[in-house]
């Protein structure tokens, strides 16, 4: 191990940490920033997943795609707000290929409606490729596997 | 990245793990020792924090009224006593100034009271300065922003 | 702190992460392979622990009793079954004896049945022993002291 890998783990966190915090401070604008411009992002059960079908709660393609849920979020989509909360374990790099990193990580999202105790909303893992560009390290792809089928109404902002 | 940065990263968790381990062992005694003699720590909600209200749910300045906090915890509030369980994610630098770091990280804080399930108890986002001192890292200010004003009984122990 | 320490912390941060994929994969025929052919694998109340009492919830010794215990797991144990979901705190050393690492690290398990949603399920601390073998870190011992003595159902699965 190198230096230099050191320092990727070290800014491996960081991307999981900002991404958090990115997305709990309601700051969805920023949100498509964390991605490449030719990028997915996918929430998916893990029973689907597991079983190799297709189907997703959600599946956007590039960067824009991103910037439109976000449109969709702020702009035209009827709910009741909600406060997001992530705690997330620890990433772990389990594989790379020609510069991109497969990194997955553990998540748990606390959900906190007005005037209501916090509660588990979403619980699940990152699946996720990771790529270094000029601007630093960036979501090429995140797939998130969520454990339960039951969620408490719909997710609305991303995860 | 310097060596330095890399181990700083180190104590830095170090200081929050250390921090979550002296909570929830209910050693509170140790509590006003990961702070600066000349401190600050509140405890606040999201929603007064995010419209700049300055009232929070405690707020305690210089580690002599830590001390103070501590001793009514321990021999003057009647309450029912619990166990916390901290689940602190990765802490992120977001500044420095003369040698002061900010810090932030998302915590969650899971309470069990005696005979009953564990539960979540306080979900939010530590907004923290660092100090180096010649004991190690010391927080000179830890400002705990809580997602929920419901809490469940009151917040008798340090976050 | 040396380049070999920062080195073993990364090291121990990705034990933890695998250990929790592992078992949230329901992979448990991995399981024994993060223990030393010598072990000790203990899930225990804080209270008996605390209070130096000798009885755990299961107390396991070597690998082949672990072994032992995932094929009751998936063949001989009736259950219904659940996904588990760790999120487990930064690993913290609080010490070493002639190789062998202390390490503590608090972890949160979310459980979800099937057709119900996510919930907290056991929520506690790892206090784990830890060793360098030629595959790698490995625990020698494994102790998780949970929070709360009210489990929902029992505990199936490894912690």
């Amino acid at each position: 191990m190198t230096s230099l890998d050191l320092e990727l783990r070290v800014d491996l966190a960081d991307l999981y940490a900002g991404y958090a915090a990115c997305l709990d401070a309601g700051l969805f604008d920023e949100w498509p920033g964390f991605f490449t411009e030719d990028c997915r992002y996918k929430v998916v059960a893990r029973e689907n997943h597991d079983r190799g079908l297709p189907l997703g709660t959600m599946d956007l393609q590039s960067r824009g795609a991103l910037m439109d849920r976000v449109y969709g979020v702020q702009s035209t989509l009827f709910h009741a707000p909600y406060y997001q909360r992530h705690i997330i374990g620890p990433a772990r790099v389990t594989g790379h290929d020609h510069g991109t990193l497969s990194v997955e990580a553990n998540y748990l999202v606390i959900r906190t409606k007005r005037d209501s105790p916090s509660e588990v909303f979403n619980a699940g893992r990152y699946l996720d490729r990771v790529v270094a560009t000029d601007e630093g390290l960036r979501f090429q792809e995140k797939i998130c596997v969520f454990d339960s089928e039951l969620i408490p109404n719909s997710i609305i902002y991303p995860i």
